[in-house]
């Protein structure tokens, strides 16, 4: 049985950047969180699929070890995203949206996964978080969600429902101001935290993350890379990273979360060095292993010296 | 003798922020540098500034024991900065730029700052920078530049001169594209220490600083504040804490380069908490201290566990 359940979008992506374009390419939220997570735990997806979704989405999975008995198959289409990002790859530029089968997508857990440790209502439609969690027999120990500006802006109670039973809320910069109306990403992380979650992670794209928790604010930048390919996906594999290794080690402290928070920036940092899923696919211990000290190395200084002896006079 | 000379500008500032305005405040490159590194090291100052120049001005820089024989006073108005910063406080608008008495501005460091070890030439006028380095009998052990858009639009060539002859230089993100012509700033870092510097150190406001060097990248974030009331001189104020940490120590090991960053990041920081230069002013060693502290833990966390150990199967 899978520690973590992801639920999510199964995707067929259509992606323009300067770097290239894809068509009906692999992509959701619960898709690239799941490969992501694959590395660390044992991950199980709930999603839906329509009839045109090729069976190389499952064999992919299947090879990094995802259960994907939570994936029902529909007579629709598949939930398709049409974007296009500019030189700016921090935005993305929504073309179309096709719900297709998502609209009938109606997730039954426990009828396919027994008690997970931790789950992770990746973004998605707020009633639905609200369905899972309330269709739980028991809650998991950890409780993630993420959620994006479409849901603050039309299904903002809903939401708010589903914010008063996390544990840790995910979200980008500009969704932190938007939920809570504050600039200072202090005051808005207070105000976010006084809906629910008691921490609150805050993507800042090619800038990284910061995280507001009980034991203070924790600051992880994004790996500078020679090149950025396309963006999409980074903040779910991102997710994934990060929910995998919590999940992988059974508890919440500070410090786990600090780590996990890392490990989710280094698997988003192989998301964005390709189209589509590529770049998350098959990565070896000694690839992600030389990635994490590169992250060290990125972040650590030797301790100051004692002011005294530091300063003038 | 000061071991660090700054050379740029001193000025009165008309700023206002969503949270308030001043006018003919203290301010200029060289002031908000000299200022900051003053808590590091012996500093003199070279600018120019009018006869409607403040006698607070000198007092302030006596306060905190900066050297300002080579502040001149000219008979024209003091250069003066007036812009305003809408609640993306991350982009100054300018409104107006009165150069005034900067247009005659001929700084003779030799005749007042005998060999300094460490020279700053601050945001000005690139062939300024130029004739500055052309007058020292001895080349300082280390030689930091600023600069802006401005000049990179205007004055190009005399810029890429004064690169040949540099260490480090700062710039913020933009700059760092424009000046190179590339969109990834790993990129652009490889192309502007071709024309140069050993060391770039792109400032991107509130979400840090990224450092090019010999020894690889080092990622330093901004402090994340309740509440940043005027940016102004936030660039400068970090550039007089960092080299005046790394004049103190004399010496530009990686090491002692990152320890800079992390203490320019955080004299930033107080800078950008008060309107002018009041953020600044008479901060005493347990502010300072305590400051460094949060930025240790606001970066850090707990070695990663051998792969095999961390990661799944």
């Amino acid at each position: 049985m899978p520690s973590l359940v992801i639920v999510g979008t199964v995707a067929l992506d259509n992606i323009r950047t300067p770097f290239g374009e894809v068509h009906s390419a692999l992509g959701g939220s619960a898709f690239y969180a799941g490969l992501s997570a694959s590395y660390w735990t044992d991950v199980g997806v709930m999603a839906i699929v329509g009839e045109d979704y090729p069976e190389e989405g499952f064999r992919l999975l299947e090879r990094h070890g995802v259960d994907s008995r939570g994936i029902a198959r529909s007579r629709e289409k598949t939930f398709s995203w049409t974007g296009e990002y500019t030189f700016d790859l921090n935005t993305a530029h929504t073309l179309k949206t096709d719900l297709n089968c998502l609209l009938s997508f109606n997730p039954d857990l426990p009828a396919i996964y027994d008690r997970p440790d931790t789950l992770f209502l990746a973004n998605i439609d707020p009633d639905i978080q609200l369905r899972v969690l309330d269709s739980l027999p028991v809650r998991p120990a950890l409780v993630v969600c993420d959620t994006m500006n479409f849901w603050i802006e039309n299904k903002l109670a809903e939401l708010k429902r589903v914010l008063a039973r996390i544990d840790i809320l995910t979200i980008n910069e500009g969704e932190a101001r938007m939920l809570s109306g504050e600039f200072s990403l202090v005051h808005a992380a207070r105000k976010i935290v006084g809906m629910g979650p008691k921490t609150l992670v805050v993507k800042r794209g090619e800038y990284g993350v910061l995280v507001f928790g009980k034991e203070g604010i924790f600051a992880s930048p994004a790996y500078p890379l020679e090149e950025v390919k396309d963006p999409t996906g980074a903040g779910d594999s991102f997710a994934g990273g990060f929910i995998g290794y919590m999940a992988r080690n059974r508890k919440s402290t500070d410090e786990i979360l600090r780590q996990g928070i890392v490990i989710g920036s280094a698997m988003a940092s192989f998301c964005v060095e390709d189209f589509s899923t590529r770049g998350l696919e098959g990565l070896s211990k000694t690839v992600i292993s030389d990635r994490l000290a590169s992250f060290s190395t990125l972040t650590s200084y030797p301790d100051l010296p004692p002011l005294d002896a530091g300063m003038k006079g």
